[in-house]
């Protein structure tokens, strides 16, 4: 299992969500508090936008992020209005740059947090499911990667969350045919730059947690003191597998079978459910 | 493209056959004279046997070989009877631990230099036949792993070279499916502990080098000096990628489309063409 | 700070001490319990003795022990009878192969838990006690090599007893010349190959925690169905930082200030303080 | 040995200047032509300035840069004025990211290619006279690193060339009292953000390689063609260990014993001997 948080907002130094916060990122790849394991050191990575770029800069490496010095460097010195940040740990599959999560394909990224249950009885059959022009892209050996590439297969750049309803299906299918009770486990997130899309889904009903920022207006009102609240838009929204601190009335728990959108037009939160396939 | 070698016979100590001769493998990491890349420093690997273990143990790093400090204290305390060293030139696929050869399946070893021409192009058509129950096992994303999973699928632990011409030939037809005109380019050793099986072949009939030792009786005639040819039993045989130095008389081509053997009953060179599909 | 394990006796595969007690030292790397840390993940290294060679293997990596494959195949493979095994918590300084332990010089091998308190303000001045012959030797940047450098300018090699509280008494010196109240914290291993010492001392006398195993005759009557205490001889002995589990009647703390030689002449216990310098 | 680059001008993406030449940096890890070793793989780094940071960003890494993807993703999004890149062919000491260029103190970068000839023979007596309050900050084990806290403790913030030219003349003292006839190879660079100085040395007069680009408006009117050169401002100046490319009248050899000061003022070439310590 791993952590993950995604920003929307006003241009920050990646620093500001990084390593500021007094229970960031950072201090969860030591000491999360909500995760399946207190320490997610088996590689990290980030991903971020840039005027002019064509997709997003991506940066993964496979030692912890506690100790990472070119971690710390960008932190110091890069900017964007989006960007995602993952630290795993792994459930088995290699400790491996190419398993790091952000995924990335063309403007897209994707992160995830959970896991197909007894990947090595699906991992076959679901790989087959990915479209054959995409399938020679598949870099790693994660479950992970082939939801990505399996919601890219079903639209993913049309109709992102019919898309990963799809995937949520076909995962829950092939289980279920080998057997298995509750095959998917998963809160994920994806972007194309503009706006962001977060998922919070288990086939048990039980699944990871997810949490999501409050309107920055509202804090505001609550907290006038904090410096990064004066500078960020009304705009500006995080969604993270555990909060950053305990900044009353900053975070939200996302629904069970819900997902969230992070838009210009609008955040909002719908019921989400697998597609029957 | 890459560079290897194989031994089996007396026990040494790794660093004799790894460091030791004038244009070792190390040496070759920097500067190979036959390769297609002068410089092979996309990660290596070591495999051995020891005695007891019910498979070889491996040691693979995705930093070049002459700078690896871990190896040079392994080839300064290792001895073994049978091993392999390869050291890796990516044709392109990530330089990750899980690409890095020798590969492992049980009590067999596998390694080769070439690649499958326009591999992406045949990557999803070729992991398709590999047997159901194997693919979950496949960890990197290497034309040279699909081969050896193909191997194991035809038969590698009955009859390697019968297993080695059907992985050739379904390559070959995969390839001309897609109108690759020569799709194999491939020079690779596998063993189980006991025996070793060496293969030089391509489609174009141009195949990477490879080379075997002379018999030591033989060496031992024309070099009665050395040390190691002293020590060394009858049936030592060393297979590589290119010669470890021009000591004269040493080193004899393997021809263009053959197979070798080193075994118990005494060494064979054969005839190789890749099975009809 | 740090976790570590020295083991002498009946040759064992790495694996039976490394990875198979339930509170194994590679679990300790995620899960320590009596450490001042919970991760050790900052680098490991693993150094053993093995027949014929001048001086011990050293295998040290930068990554987390717990995911590292590498050492899992060692573990498999290597067997010794006499080894150290460390994990790192870094107090600061770079995680880099060069400040993992053990540290080497000839036959000698060291390790240690603890810290030079505010060693920044005392590097310069313990650096320039270190034998100018010695002094280009020193590789990395940590308190720990500093202080082998120091033992061995102060006599290792004749009397490590000696040499060890020359070098605490020095470190002692140098920061209460700078003002600092309680200049060392220290559990410390050294050998040669032949003999074992394990030092538990602390400015503060209040020191990390150390354990040895008890007699093995002692244990075997208290559980005879243990395979791993019918192979081992009686001389086999184990010292850690912590217990690999909870065998009652396995494991005994050494004393503050105390110090203990694991020899073929029988082990012994004796009061340690540093030498006054 | 290694090789480097330096930039100075218009801003550009880094993958202008490090990937898109003909013989680039990244070409030049593999194929150098004009360095002591045709391979630099032993590590590389790159810093770079951003507005509004207080210090440049350090990106080093221990692998090669040819196939680091991360540098790859950074040089398609990181746009800076000032630039380093250094790659690293290690002349004995520790592949770590200590030891890898540039170096930084503050705003301060510096990098070299060269050597201290015998450095074990001196290392002792040049750290010793490094200023002891910033003794604790050397990070690293190479004579380059010692160079630049030699230069820091010479005055580098306040008379660059004096102090480069004091730390030439310690180290050739040292040297020479230890019998060493030519102790000192340098090709250098340092800046503080604003200027940029290039330095070529050595005690024999026969320095390693380094070339300066000509002037924007001349090399205009010889290729018109070229677009980097139609953006780029008139006082943009690369200064590198081996021509990026053949483009006729682009580069200009930096004559012995000489350094040369980027600036807004106007760039100058002045000739360089170390300073009677």
């Amino acid at each position: 299992m791993c952590r993950w948080l995604a920003y929307s907002g006003t241009p920050v130094l990646l620093d500001t969500i990084l390593y500021r916060p007094a229970h960031s990122l950072i201090d969860q790849s030591l000491h999360s508090k909500l995760g399946v394991e207190t320490t997610n050191g088996d590689g990290f990575g980030v991903g971020w936008y840039t005027d002019g770029a064509d997709s997003p800069a991506l940066f993964r490496e496979i030692g912890p992020a506690w100790s990472n010095r070119n971690l710390r460097e960008l932190a110091d010195h890069v900017r964007s209005p989006l960007f995602f940040a993952h630290i795993r740990a792994s459930t088995g599959t290699a400790v491996q740059q190419s398993n790091c999560h952000p995924f990335r394909h063309g403007r897209w990224m994707f992160m995830h947090n959970g896991a197909i249950a007894e990947f090595h009885l699906v991992r076959r059959d679901l790989t087959l499911l990915v479209d054959p022009e995409l399938y020679a892209d598949i870099e790693g050996t994660t479950d992970s990667e082939v939801m990505f590439y399996l919601a890219l297969t079903f639209g993913l750049d049309r109709d992102p969350p019919t898309a990963i309803a799809r995937m949520a299906g076909a995962v829950e299918r092939a289980g279920r045919e080998r057997g298995v009770e509750f095959p998917l486990q998963m809160t994920l997130a994806v972007t194309d730059g503009e706006r962001l899309w977060a998922f919070r889904y288990s086939s048990e009903r039980a699944s990871r947690s997810l949490f999501y920022s409050s309107r920055v207006d509202a804090l505001r009102r609550l907290h006038p003191d904090m410096a990064f609240l004066r500078d960020a838009s009304e705009k500006t929204r995080l969604v993270v597998s555990e909060p950053l601190g305990d900044l009353p009335g900053a975070w939200n728990e996302v629904p069970e079978g819900t997902y969230g959108v992070v838009q210009p037009e609008g955040d909002e939160l719908r019921p989400f459910a697998p597609a029957a396939m």
